[in-house]
């Protein structure tokens, strides 16, 4: 079973990478990108009955800054 | 309107972050996952009629590494 774990910076928290792409797109142009954020995500391929909640474990224990990112877990089918 | 591009290293391409988190997984006895892998997206408001087109074009220019990576584009609700 895949299980997709997506993290992302809070709102309100800066983001100096997505700030370094935007400014990089208005030098190349690109002037129609309102905002650009990032997400990152992890797909575990798991072999567990409570697959969604190892990964949730997992993601606590070592993935999430719960600070400054917050997270979403769903299933996905590749 | 929001559109992401998600970029995966493709099949065969080792991913050494990807690889570091397994071990960790082992290590923390997570040995229920028999693969992580790693995606990176990034979500744009877009403000055009092309908004996908234009978000394919920058993502050519400046994000994708077409020798290693590859790259869906997908609308989102969020």
């Amino acid at each position: 079973m895949k299980i997709a774990l997506r993290i992302e910076y809070k709102k309100g928290v800066e983001d100096p990478e997505a700030n370094t792409v935007e400014r990089n797109a208005l030098t190349l142009g690109f002037d129609m990108f309102r905002s650009i954020k990032i997400a990152k995500e992890y797909v575990f391929d798991v072999d567990s009955k409570n697959a969604r909640s190892e990964v949730e474990k997992f993601a606590r224990d070592l993935l999430v800054n719960p600070v400054i990112q917050e997270y979403s877990i769903y299933e996905r089918d590749d």
